[in-house]
């Protein structure tokens, strides 16, 4: 074994897997819908022979050799290395049968989702998802290595190194800060005018706009492109090819407008990796929460600045040709940021929205390190949402129903989402004091913040770890009070409450 | 060795090919060019896989066991052993570094072509092309089996069972119909008024125009698409999704009108080969020739038929919103089938087309058969433009390197041009006898022709050879006299010529 052959079957594997993202991607954004069946098997062949390969004599033998001789590889095939010997080690005790097995339960999973969806009852899913968690609590333990708790391994797998005990303290002084704002708002904030919000603006207007928004922050169109969706997503293919896709409503302009910032800070990332890690599983983000802290910093911190928008509103009255011109400005952005609590997370506002993600992680938990019955979900579920939003759904499609993760068999992935936010504020917090944002932001240059987040995440790909990247970058791990403060000065300065 | 086990490797092989063709239209259509080099090695890799199979121990296995045991094939298995066999034995002798280096060659070949059009000079890409023709005449022994003369031998390779002495009677009668037709035009023609021709045509316009029409035609676009591109094409990945691509001009609207119109005649094809063929080589047509029969009919033989415009040109008015209000019908239809020389193959009209194809027979006959020295070749191709359609290129560039092609080491290709024009017009007068073309053509109904084609020709897929289908289809082998009686019909009318 030596580098060059360990090295030629990661890219093997890395070709299999630009294939399948390609065949991802078609599939969301423009196959026949009737050559699904065909895809299927399709996907399912080039999966099989990537499985098998990551498991497969090659990297086996590669694992011992280099346990053995680290020394004689080279700095990135090293970091290469440890990825995935990583990631070997965590799935190659689980027989490929148990595997597929749990495969096959995810399928019948969806199914029963949107059959439940269909009813309006979670009881029509809770067979298919108890399988789901028995297969996942059989293989915790073949993954946990230091991990206290059952769901400590599963958070580990989507944010490395990430704890229950430091997750718990963040997010109880992210709920507290949270109701604490939304509390004063309640009592002493001035609500903004919105009614403007869903004046029709044509698909062909809010494109060009937000195309041209999305080159100043960075994302670069030669090596993308904007396509439309159902769901949104970005897809990278390569460090060239990271396509960002979208849905358009003519009559919620914000929808699309924010929608796309947010896909061109996952594209942005992948496009600036650095070129040593191509055909490596090192050539993507870090975590889905460092994923996520490019794309919320874009959509949310920038997006809630005022000087970004106070130089995007008038481009923005340009492109749409006179249909705001009796919005002034300050009218406009306070709309932008409305805060009001809504049972569905991917409709919440930037205020609720960790609020969405705290009652997930509760419930995760719950089912994982507490023995919870399936059975009383729903009923959990509502009275969370009472508690911390004060609203109950109507029925369980408005409640647990709603986000299709469990039933993908994603436990321990939602706090990805208010994790990347976290991330991203504290990240504006050091940025602030390197650069005046303001200015930047008002002028035609975006180079400084986007040349920062890449000097100080993109380009590492995944060569370090979440912790790692946010402790070099700002000078110390991840904490709740730059979101929440970055919160209390957005929606006090909306809400007009003098502190 | 059993016939499911055959067919599951065959299944494999068609899904790979599948990925292939995914990456292919998309590399065509949307890919960031930056993305061409990881596109690259993505495509050579999974190229890799599929030729390792189709050569590889198991239809290794399978030719020697079933050529042994024939009994223990179904139907359908049988007739994919038979193409598999073929295929496999067409290959297999060649060592796969020989045929390794000569694709290496055609990639140099190809960027010398590319040179060689920058000089205009044909003397640039001359080693290239040199090269390319040395590797065919080491294989032509090799994939030899009863053809007279080594041009037989790449002949069969895109038309099975075509020979030199048969094609040469075809050409021969084709060449004298097409130009005892131009000599009649040229002495007693009216020449149409064509200047409209150029009016600006939104593509938005062209576009619901055309695929309204390809739509009546019976592409059906929920097992397609239309996307743009520079070089049309069509690209089935399955009958369920076979996608159509063109270009547009806004001041010539007759070239993405055609286009689409014989791109969806390919895609029509292959959406309706029979479901048994699904994961067989036996899923696509049945050769080039044929496979051209199909988008010839729409495109020319349909396409220059009067009735067919009759019903369209009020749709095409309707869409082009009162552009062609001055122009009546019979104007309209002449100047669509005006017919002049031209130097340029692609911009040719129905009547000089097969000239240019008979042109670039006798070269290659002339190279393989006769061993012409390279050097010669530009005064030979510029003395047989002159010869046949009475015009001389200037230089290289308008004259032998207009096509791709040779610099692909596709010799033998370029007569199913021809060939499928003659085809479609035989096909067109059997299918004259059984119904009335003018009424269904002016009718909302054009199913009775193209159930006729699903019937005859698209559903058997490639399990029937071309000779087979044609006999089986019109009741006897391919005649040139059909097309040559078609395109006096057409032009004598055109030009107002009273035989």
């Amino acid at each position: 074994m030596n580098e060059t052959s360990f090295l030629r079957e990661i890219k093997e594997i890395d070709m299999l897997n630009q294939a399948l993202g390609l065949l991802e991607w078609d599939g969301q954004t423009g196959m026949p819908d009737v050559s699904s069946s065909f895809r299927g098997d399709v996907v399912g062949y080039l999966n099989k022979l990537a499985f098998e390969k990551n498991t497969g004599p090659v990297i086996q033998e590669a694992v011992a050799y280099f346990s053995e001789h680290p020394d004689e590889l080279s700095e990135v095939g090293s970091e290469v290395f440890n990825e995935v010997k990583e990631e070997y080690e965590r799935n190659y005790s689980i027989a490929p049968e148990k595997m597929e097995a749990y495969h096959g339960e995810i399928s019948k999973a969806h199914t029963a989702w949107l059959n439940a969806r269909d009813k309006k009852d979670f009881a029509e899913m809770k067979t298919a998802i108890g399988n789901l968690i028995s297969f996942l609590k059989e293989f915790i333990p073949h993954w946990q290595k230091e991990e206290k708790t059952p769901y400590d391994v599963l958070l580990n797998q989507y944010e490395p190194g990430l704890t229950v005990e430091k997750l718990d303290q963040l997010f109880s002084e992210l709920k507290t800060g949270i109701m604490t704002i939304r509390q004063e708002i309640a009592e002493k904030g001035t609500v903004p005018r919105t009614d403007f919000l869903s004046r029709h603006v044509s698909k062909e207007q809010q494109k060009r706009f937000v195309i041209d928004v999305a080159q100043q922050l960075g994302y670069d169109f030669s090596k993308g492109r904007l396509d439309d969706t159902v769901h949104p997503f970005m897809l990278d293919l390569n460090r060239n090819d990271a396509r960002i896709t979208t849905r358009w409503d003519e009559n919620n302009f914000s929808m699309a407008v924010f929608g796309v910032i947010h896909e061109a800070g996952h594209g942005i990332y992948e496009q600036n990796i650095d070129p040593k890690y191509d055909y490596t599983p090192l050539s993507t983000g870090a975590s889905m929460g460092i994923h996520e802290s490019q794309s919320l910093f874009n959509e949310i911190i920038l997006g809630s600045n005022r000087s970004f928008w106070k130089k995007q509103y008038p481009l923005f009255q340009k492109y749409t040709e006179g249909t705001f011109d009796d919005i002034d400005f300050d009218t406009f952005y306070r709309g932008l940021k409305e805060t009001k609590a809504s049972l569905i997370r991917i409709e919440a506002d930037s205020l609720t929205y960790p609020l969405h993600i705290i009652i997930r992680y509760e419930i995760e938990k719950m089912i994982f390190n507490e023995e919870v019955s399936l059975e009383e979900l729903p009923k959990i579920w509502a009275d969370k949402y009472e508690e911390y939003l004060g609203i109950r759904p109507e029925n369980d499609l408005e409640g647990i129903l709603q986000d299709v993760h469990w039933s993908g068999g994603s436990f321990g992935y939602f706090p990805s989402y208010a994790l990347g936010y976290m991330y991203a504020a504290q990240l504006n917090h050091t940025l602030k004091q390197e650069i005046n944002m303001d200015d930047v932001l008002l002028s035609d240059n975006y180079a400084p913040i986007y040349n920062w987040m890449t000097e100080k995440i993109h380009r590492y790909g995944a060569s370090k770890k979440p912790n790692e990247l946010i402790v070099n970058a700002t000078g110390e791990a991840l904490r709740s009070s730059y979101l929440i403060d970055y919160m209390k000065s957005v929606y006090f300065d909306v809400y007009q409450i003098k502190e």
